[in-house]
């Protein structure tokens, strides 16, 4: 029997970073913690990535998680946005690989994929599916929800070959 | 007499991150260090930014700067430019505050000026100043050059009333 994989799914922004933390056990995939890292109190952003960095580091510290996963980058057609995306990717990526943490990269074709079958489903769709597949009740905010599909994508794709 | 101030200037790339070190000792600011920590060798692009982390980590054990400065964000008009440089500057950033050192940015407005006294001064007109107002001789890499402009600029710009 292979080892128990832990899978942190991060979905990074500069104003809420979701995160979304799964159990693999043989076939089945459990949701084991989500929630959203709320950004906009901070007074500065060098605060906001620190704080990135703080408070992934007490999950990683607290879950123990053996992997982590972020989608691939979604090219905004803005660069203001593109560089406040990229500094909070950065520090999420950062603090991954300081814990020793490898990171897998999906894209959101991928991601919606793993989820539902489909490459382009709705957004709906995916959180629908999401909370099905990983035994999630009641309400999750939707950057938690996409952290949990990339987790959910990384945990079922590794065992594919790609 | 104030307690000795080491500064580390750093200007973040995803291909290239640049740094520079200064002391200042009372009216005087003299480099210590530069270089160019090059990442285009690295297979993946989270690679890239663990390096970052990983050789401005180790700079700032070796050297034990006190406080850390970057220019203020740089808008390029192209978004993939613009998430890459982020990653960079977002890894650059945690990885100061992990080793509690807090980061100052400064416009290339300001950069330029400390070092020339006119914020539109050309490249070469700065590199040149710097070299000598940091007494360095021979050749300094581009972008060793803009990090210690940077550092420079915090150097001298935290005595004066902003």
């Amino acid at each position: 029997m292979s080892s128990p994989r832990r899978i942190l799914g991060i979905d990074p922004g500069s104003v809420r970073t979701g995160y979304g933390i799964v159990d693999v056990r043989g076939n089945a995939v459990a949701a084991v913690a989500w929630g959203v890292i709320r950004l906009d109190g901070e007074d500065s952003f060098p605060g906001r990535l620190e704080k990135i960095q703080r408070e992934l580091s007490g999950l990683i510290q607290l879950h123990r998680p053996t992997e982590a996963s972020v989608e691939k980058i979604f090219l905004s057609k803005n660069p203001s946005s593109a560089l406040k995306l990229g500094q909070a990717r950065g520090a999420a990526i950062v603090t991954c690989r300081t814990h020793g943490i490898e990171i897998h990269e999906y894209s959101a074709k991928e991601i919606k994929a793993a989820a539902t079958g489909y490459g382009a489903a709705p957004k709906d769709q995916v959180a629908g599916m999401v909370a099905r597949l990983l035994g999630v009740r009641g309400p999750v905010p939707a950057d938690a929800s996409d952290a949990l599909a990339i987790a959910f994508c990384r945990a079922v794709t590794r065992t594919l070959p790609r």
